[in-house]
């Protein structure tokens, strides 16, 4: 675990990051986190290490927001710390730390190349529900950067749920072209992806009409997007169902990566 | 997740139960987890799940110790709730609720079978720290109740330990004879298992001079008893270790007992 100082998020920021056994610098996997979760929750309970370390992965744990008593919050569990939604914040009072975006995009992927042996031509990112928002939205517009793209329970249509129209008021105003640009199924539809995106959803989670899967589902066959869409007989929305799909989104990716 | 009363312990007692899918009753898989956790913490963390899906096994977690308000308590860490070492307590204040051979041996144990679609004839036992410990003597002494064992670094000889002589004092009393019925490697010589015994060790493991790992494998190369002991380079104590070697442990299970 590291902690450094932010200049994007103007706050410590602090980060997992797990490397497997090396002799020369290793592709990289993002694993962004949830709602109310910090860099820990995924580095304890997702199962993931395990497959990195056979596979011959770097991972990394951010944080899912700027956190701090300068940093501004609410008093919701949705909103504010803990809840960055991977997004530039252009309002008060959040625009100050709530960079998440430029954050994970620039000044940690450059912070990592530079301080371990991690290489900046073979990244893929990955994410669970707020993270599968983050993970899906940086890789579709960063698809040079971004190699190799999964998701698990993402928020997947934002623009038209509580999770995502809630927090792009408070963080975007309404600047809705600013919106869309946050919006998985609006942007399969827009730009596709130079790659296979890998999804798994249970189909008994609790927040499906938050997630709103289905939106996904439909843009990715509008964009006849090469995807496998997994959707996951009884299973919930917990870190038990990320947990027993981990192996195939780490495989997914190490495919990808090392080929590169 | 469930509570019951318990008996044994004189009060209630939670345990955690992964079942696979199955259409007849499975082979069981016990974990007992170390010192200072619940039920819980091998469930979130372990890795067990995954594995235990696949090779169709169920697995069980039960507590460390009785709890309550009522259940006597140390200030310590590693005496009272949350540390009850696998021992049934024969002295004041203890003996009235830290019965947890008993509790694990034939309470849970009938519990499991007449509740659950569960193999009374195919059941092993795993741990890690004092849960390695508790597994170790346990299935030493049981070996036709629990048909396979393993364990993560076990608390292995801990007469000659202060992660032993310290709760045996408090628990055990001064009766000599009955402290060495629970250490693994005086068991391990006198009494051998009849199957092969999987050990994992890390050895960077900060507890090394606790737990005794050497007096283990000398008892065992004393017996001649088949087992498989893995120092792993590198390695602490954490449940990082532990999910580490966790499928390298299922399978040691599974094939045994699916073989039954």
């Amino acid at each position: 675990m590291f902690s450094h100082r932010s200049s994007c998020c103007n706050c410590t920021m602090t980060f997992g990051l797990f490397m497997p056994e090396h002799d020369r610098p290793v592709p990289l996997l993002w694993y962004l986190s949830g709602l109310t979760c910090t860099h820990e929750n995924a580095m304890t309970k997702a199962g993931m290490q395990y497959w990195a370390a056979r596979l011959g992965l770097a991972v990394v744990f951010p944080d899912t927001s700027p956190r701090g008593d300068q940093v501004a919050d609410s008093g919701d569990y949705d909103l504010g710390q803990g809840a960055g939604f991977y997004v530039n914040a252009t309002q008060d009072p959040w625009s100050s730390h709530f960079n998440m975006w430029d954050y994970i995009t620039q000044e940690l992927f450059q912070l990592l190349v530079d301080e371990f042996p991690i290489r900046s031509d073979a990244q893929g990112i990955t994410g669970h529900s707020m993270g599968g928002h983050g993970a899906l939205t940086i890789a579709l517009r960063n698809p040079h950067k971004f190699r190799s793209v999964s998701a698990f329970s993402p928020i997947a249509n934002p623009t038209r749920s509580d999770w995502g129209n809630k927090q792009f008021n408070a963080y975007l105003g309404d600047d809705h072209e600013l919106r869309e640009l946050h919006d998985t199924s609006l942007l399969v539809e827009r730009l596709g992806y130079p790659g296979r995106i890998l999804i798994d959803q249970g189909d008994e989670d609790q927040f499906l009409h938050l997630l709103r899967p289905q939106a996904l589902r439909d843009a990715l066959q509008r964009r006849a997007q090469p995807a496998e869409f997994n959707l996951r007989n009884g299973y919930d929305h917990s870190y038990f169902f990320v947990a027993s799909f981990m192996g195939n989104h780490v495989c997914h990716h190490a495919n990808i990566l090392k080929a590169l």
